[in-house]
């Protein structure tokens, strides 16, 4: 039975893979790709997306839809220090591409609407489209099944600042917004997750690439920038938070081990701004989200791979050639 | 030349004066009507919306469009003790009555983008739809002409708090996003202003209710409640800051006093929430919007008063009879 | 009856007007002079205090004891913008004079515990040495009559930003723990007592200076700077806070309304940091203070004026000679 | 060549470990012990400094100095649920003990300034007598050696709150204080440090017991509510930060790895009060502090052993018997 789901996405490198999990996996129905401001410039991100379907051959099979290109309050701030143009400089023609007319928040209200408790949403950027959903339309959180949100530490490192990861910093009042608005959550936290179980070496995106494919060609390219700037700050590899939250939607097996939390995000401080505190149960709050504490690495590496040695064509050529 | 303006309204007492100031004025191009969460009851609002237009008998000839039930980030509070159900216990038939489909923030969004540059907003409620039209739509601040906010005090007493105007206290962030936004702006603050110039009295209630129209019949039983509120926190008549901002936009004359202010909303403290930091040029900051310091009191009182002197014949009976 | 009391002082400007109160009025005991981080260097303010106990003729009638550099938490913002040196450049033969071993805030403690229940203390500075003193001796608020402190603004405009006045912006933390301490306290506000009540014109001040004494024209000297400074932001004379604090203790008679407030100070707040929300007693809060609301503004006047007609020998000579 | 060091706790459980470290230690030198308002009761926690001296056979021998009965600016917080009365129940005649008349803040700025750069404050407890001597005389920065800090958790979970340590919570304005002073400062933080590396085992607990001696039967006593609540709340053990401390500057050679950090305190935020942000070099932002990043876990529970070998002769006895 197919999965269906949404991506909310700031697509830049991990993202794009995260996109591939919902076009390649035989399970995953991707009904529509809504974008928001984040990792890079705005068009970029829709470029990232546009190349990520074109290397699927997918290309017009997933409606594009532009969400909000700023946070609820604060001035975007880009992570483009991490992840360049996103793309790891690749480009195709996109001449005759064309995102949706609809607002991506305008999408995540009907389409959740046309199939009320179906839909979940992978949220791999700040939660700037999905707060604005939940306000402009009380009934969007009802008619949402579930958010599988990446973002947050679970106590432990951030990665923009100690406290705080990328996406809920960049809006943290969005963040606040939708882990109180009684959405069914799942957390997958940057650390010590992501950083623990969906680290890749540099041996190991080899083995990727060697796999031939354009997807696998594809899935070196993106990587190649973070993984220097990862490696420029002492992680042994490119980080795959995005791809793994997709995953474990789809293969919830992937999960090893998850606890309900209290998550609670940190608006009124510059210090602590973005800062997700998630209480594990003794400190008398009610749990309003699960958080993933440990996958499976190896099954999670090697469903990827699996998903990139699937063999397309591209319809429209690379430059530089993957 | 008419001045044609959209209003955004948490619809109860001092707003139904405001809206009745875009019906009645010869010159004033009511385009819409925006409902945000507010003062009361999000439905009671619509329906003090309704009753309204009843009034002036212009009953579907301008469209009401329901925005935002709720703020940004925090839950909605209500001023219902102040309030009541805002419109002095009074009630028609609404059936048959119905809002556009379209949302109040697409409302917003598409008709000042219809009219680039030409629509000023009169914001007399939370500003949550504007808000979410800023952040929704990157052209809506350059397409709306201007903004009329009733909203904050200009270094004087709060009304929710000592520190915080409603308004804004109900919406903070949302308040925050508007004023950095980029808008020209006109504030109508709470204090020192409305306070002390446009309180009526009994005396001046009791002067337009013997005009004995039913405009002037509904102005008294909609300004009821709130008189009864304002008279147990020591304020010796009803207030009238929402009507007063939509007079000044159609009367400039009425202002005799207004500067240059930067205006900055708190929204990271609980007990300055919603406080508006009004600085008068001595602070080293930019002017970003123009606050209103003084205004013709008797003008804007005269100007009511002729206003509500103006026949009309209500489709639809009110219970009780006006 | 004498009425004795303590003067806690950044000495500068008006300060040194507050001590004279306390030094020339016949029924004034002035028990001790503790020194705060405040207007201007910290040496500067205690060559303020000799030099006024100098004008006095009281050199060594009065200790003065050296209390806390710096506020509890945040760094020392000076206002030497607007004090200059906080004499108006006069200076004496300093030779010789020396503070207290003793440090202010142990002074603070000791002189309540000696005679406890009777010494009020008039806090025209920061209130760093005071919270000092509650958190270290539990004993010190149950001993100390009363607080008459210079701070905040009553629901009006600040000076150092909109928000806030100096005193309580310079160390927010201080003021937030002397006002939760328990203290009975009497609240002298910057605006709008102060810059309604306590303005002295170009003309007053000629009006003192024309006594010829050297106390008037002392008084002159020290008025100058600030007279300018506050022309340049549009206060037409200069204001005296700090003696306003230390008269209405001595003559209670000339306040002529005061009410009670709870007062409440923002310490987690950039925007706001250090606004005193004075809320009146419709918010359901608790009262704390006692803020004066109405001085005889003449009588004000007429008595610091009675005070500086005084003839005095100050045993050093100022230069430049007044 | 000895260590001179004065302990500031809230002596409850493993504060009193880490006196007895002092006190045991032959390399140690425990100039004086100053209380600070903690973990329990004030005056219980004076009273287990005193059962602690005793065992150790030392009572009399090191000034106990009171300091500060609450916080800076906010109310005390117990953690009486935690320690119950911090010892396990024992008592001991008090009769004729008495603290030092001289104040622990005082204390603190005396004894440093005796020896400039000499002696380390090994600070267990929340920091406010720490920042109160730092407010109150400005060479006490200069003239103390180092302060070894328990708090705080190095991008890992907080205890009171999933943010916080207690220690930092209780006290955050005085931990922001110390952490900007420019003191040289080594932090043992409570996780990952303490809860991977300072954890005793019932076995452990029991294996130091069974050396029989006053001392061990003292610890395990001391050491018993804590570890019931620890294993209430899913932790294998007896937590030992506050020994740990007091240890690593007796045996730096027990530090397997420490790193420079920026440690910058919560305290303008509820959800985060008293959270340290503690970055590791990758934010642009200068250390301040070394954290203590690995112990050798096995040499700190051999070197405690050790000194719970000792044979002490307790002058007053133990109700219960030890
Ligand atoms: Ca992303
Ligand atoms: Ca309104
Ligand atoms: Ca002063
Ligand atoms: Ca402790």
């Amino acid at each position: 039975m197919p999965t269906p789901f949404i991506l909310d996405t700031d697509t830049a490198q991990d993202d794009c893979v995260a996109m591939l999990v919902g076009l390649l996996d035989p399970e995953a129905e991707l009904v529509g790709v809504t974008m928001v401001a984040g990792n890079v410039g705005f068009d970029l991100q829709v470029r990232n997306a546009w190349m990520t379907l074109n290397v699927a051959d997918r290309l017009d099979s997933v409606p594009v839809f532009l969400g909000c290109r700023r946070p609820l309050v604060r001035d975007w701030v880009s992570a483009e220090n991490v992840h360049g143009d996103g793309s790891g400089g690749l480009s195709i023609d996109f001449s005759g591409l064309e995102p949706e007319a609809e607002h991506g928040v305008d999408a995540l209200i009907r389409m959740t609407a046309e199939r009320p408790g179906e839909l979940t949403i992978v949220c791999i950027g700040p939660l700037t489209n999905i707060a604005m959903a939940a306000v402009k339309d009380p009934r969007f959180v009802a008619n949402t099944k579930a958010l599988f949100i990446m973002g947050g530490s679970n106590n432990a490192r951030g990665n923009i600042t100690a406290a705080a990861e990328y996406n809920f910093y960049v809006d943290p009042e969005a963040a606040r917004t939708v882990f109180e608005a009684g959405f069914e959550i799942t957390v997958v936290p940057w650390a010590p997750l992501t950083l623990g179980d969906a680290v890749f070496s540099r041996e190991q995106i080899a083995e990727i690439e060697a796999l031939g494919t354009p997807l696998a060609r594809y899935f070196g390219q993106v990587c190649k920038q973070t993984l220097e700037f990862d490696e420029s700050v002492g992680i042994a590899g490119s980080t795959h938070p995005d791809s793994l939250t997709a995953s474990v939607l789809m293969h919830p097996e992937l999960i090893l081990k998850s606890s309900g939390y209290n998550v609670a995000i940190e608006s009124e401080s510059d210090l602590t701004r973005g800062y997700a505190a998630m209480s594990w149960g003794v400190h008398g709050l009610a749990d309003n989200a699960r958080v993933v504490e440990r996958i499976d690495s190896a099954g999670f590496f090697d469903y990827l791979k699996g998903l990139m040695s699937q063999q397309t064509t591209p319809p429209r050529i690379f430059s530089p050639e993957l």
